[in-house]
């Protein structure tokens, strides 16, 4: 079975020496808005509950507004929703991924998918 | 001081389930035109012998040719060169580059950059 060859376009978004915006922390809002909360949404992309608050702790030190508020109140499951600003910064960054994605299409990546083997040889040192 | 938002992207050629080609493979690749040997480009990286060697062997499994000719009869240090079939993916991997930078100009870029914060609030998890 051979693959089609792929080309992974990952964006970060820099703000000082954090990533204010990459693939990991945009999947983690659209399931936090999925989900409703930060623990529910760090166990469907099988990531801990450490990770995902970690992860929104940095979006929202990044940014203007906050991109996630927890539920006042609120212990670790009691819920968190995408702000206004959060839902413009992801719609954002998809654009700019889909906009990244058009080297899919063009004479480069065209040569370059001839170039390549289906699948890597063996290495010689096994 | 506060620094411009910066949007790094990283573009990785996949073959089967190795990475074929990506930004520490192509530094490698200019590093070894330049340096003439695997050993000295790693060196010229920050990088180890042992990994930058291991790059090399991944390239030179993931595409029709090797990238990478290492002279004959040589031991670690003698001597390394970029294949004509390197230099074509090198370029085009520029290219490829070049291409989805385009999402650096335009308006979800120009967004975004105006709702970040020239630098992460500190966390209060100290």
């Amino acid at each position: 079975m051979s693959a089609e060859p792929t080309l992974k376009i990952k964006l970060q978004i820099m703000c000082g020496e954090e990533i204010a915006m990459g693939p990991g922390k945009a999947d983690l809002l659209d399931a936090i808005g999925r989900e409703g909360s930060i623990s529910a949404a760090g166990r469907a992309l099988g990531m801990s509950y450490r990770r995902a608050w970690m992860l929104v702790d940095v979006m929202n030190r990044c940014w203007r507004e906050p991109l996630v508020s927890t539920l006042p109140g609120g212990s670790a499951g009691s819920g968190a929703r995408v702000t206004p600003l959060g839902r413009d910064v992801l719609q954002h960054y998809r654009l700019l991924e889909k906009q990244a994605g058009t080297a899919r299409s063009g004479p480069d990546w065209n040569a370059l998918g001839k170039a390549m083997l289906p699948q890597p040889k063996e290495s010689q040192k096994g």
